[in-house]
């Protein structure tokens, strides 16, 4: 595997897929192949399992989601990641097996060993060498997700409106929920401090842009 | 947990339909409500997941069919196994976690401690009081399951005609595979044979219906 395996990690709002686009431009600029992705997303069965959980994630088992979402990376990471990286691409992944620990896990209260056990078959070993969390206190995330719908647009329906399931996930989905995922991510980062890089997501996107980019460029393949 | 819980096991072929619905007929003949289910199946998702797999297993990696299969498990057993014995109900399952092991795990190779930790997230500790193996040597097994389209009836498109994404899948289960599955059966019903029946699905219907009975009477809440 010659490329280079990057992951954004944190609540909505937090600027992921802007400081995707940002790294994508820099890693251009610098003559890399850049690949950007969307777990869960980016497979035919990623998007058909996004269907059912738009339309039934508030009847299905914890278990059952657990299971559907790695499925969904399972195939993400053999038909689009690991081919990129044995190009040599470097793939840059907006959420990854991370998100399932942080929300499933420490979020939704599944136990840790089952995450572990359900990201160990997903990604058949394949972990990033770098992730940024991008940190945002719970009240922060809540009031800039409101408006908008990015990785959860399951919560709302097509034309916008929200329905009365929708309505029941944005009450589950709480400040006491994120304040759980938060933590769970702050747990993450700091039993494996080699590859996790906390930033504070409050800062002008180009202030971000250049920290992202600063610590990415000396792992650049011939750097 | 008042219930009984009980899983039917084996190749194609094997009986394990007409086996379920003779011990439906006797466990209701002596008062007992008697629930059959088939695994994967039984609830929405099931379904939605079985459609994907009709039109793509051949496309899908190990891994996913892995978590896609253990996933329809997680919501049968917690919609519908679950609530069932918990009424006291007898319920009769057609294949079980059983079969993910034998066929994903023995069959196609899957490391078996991943097959067990999908198994273990999927039912959630719940395993049957008794699993039947109907057993068929693998030529016998073959010859059964040409003319009909049962469980892998995903093999056969709605016109009942082999494509050739059903050609390549009637290759990949020829009989070194049923070979590794039966094998992979033994095992499982030699490492607990407190839990498994082997029963010779070569003896007439009515014979195995009996032993099967017999096996099944001394169980019955209040026997």
């Amino acid at each position: 595997m010659s490329g280079l395996f990057i992951t954004l990690e944190g609540g909505e709002g937090a600027g992921k897929t802007t400081q995707s686009d940002a790294l994508a431009r820099h890693l251009e600029s610098a003559g890399c192949t850049a690949v950007q992705v969307h777990d869960p997303g980016g497979t035919a069965l990623s998007d058909y399992i996004r269907q059912w959980v738009k339309a039934s994630k508030p009847r299905m088992s914890l278990e059952a989601e657990l299971l559907l979402f790695t499925a969904a990376r399972a195939q993400l990471v053999r038909d689009v990641i690991q081919p990129w990286l044995e190009k040599g691409a470097v793939v840059i992944s907006d959420r990854y097996a991370d998100s399932t620990t942080a929300y499933q896990g420490y979020g939704r209260g599944l136990p840790l060993e089952q995450v572990r056990a359900a990201n160990a078959i997903a990604t058949g070993g394949l972990w990033p060498s770098l992730t940024f969390l991008l940190d945002l206190p719970p009240k922060e995330g809540l009031r800039r997700e409101q408006p908008q719908a990015s990785f959860d647009d399951e919560r709302l329906n097509p034309a916008g409106r929200a329905t009365e399931s929708d309505k029941r996930r944005f009450e589950e989905l709480g400040l006491s929920f994120h304040t759980k995922v938060r933590n769970g991510y702050h747990k993450l980062a700091k039993a494996e401090p080699e590859r996790w890089v906390v930033l504070d997501a409050q800062q002008p996107v180009a202030a971000l842009a250049t920290q992202i980019w600063e610590r990415v460029q000396p792992l650049l393949p011939g750097a």
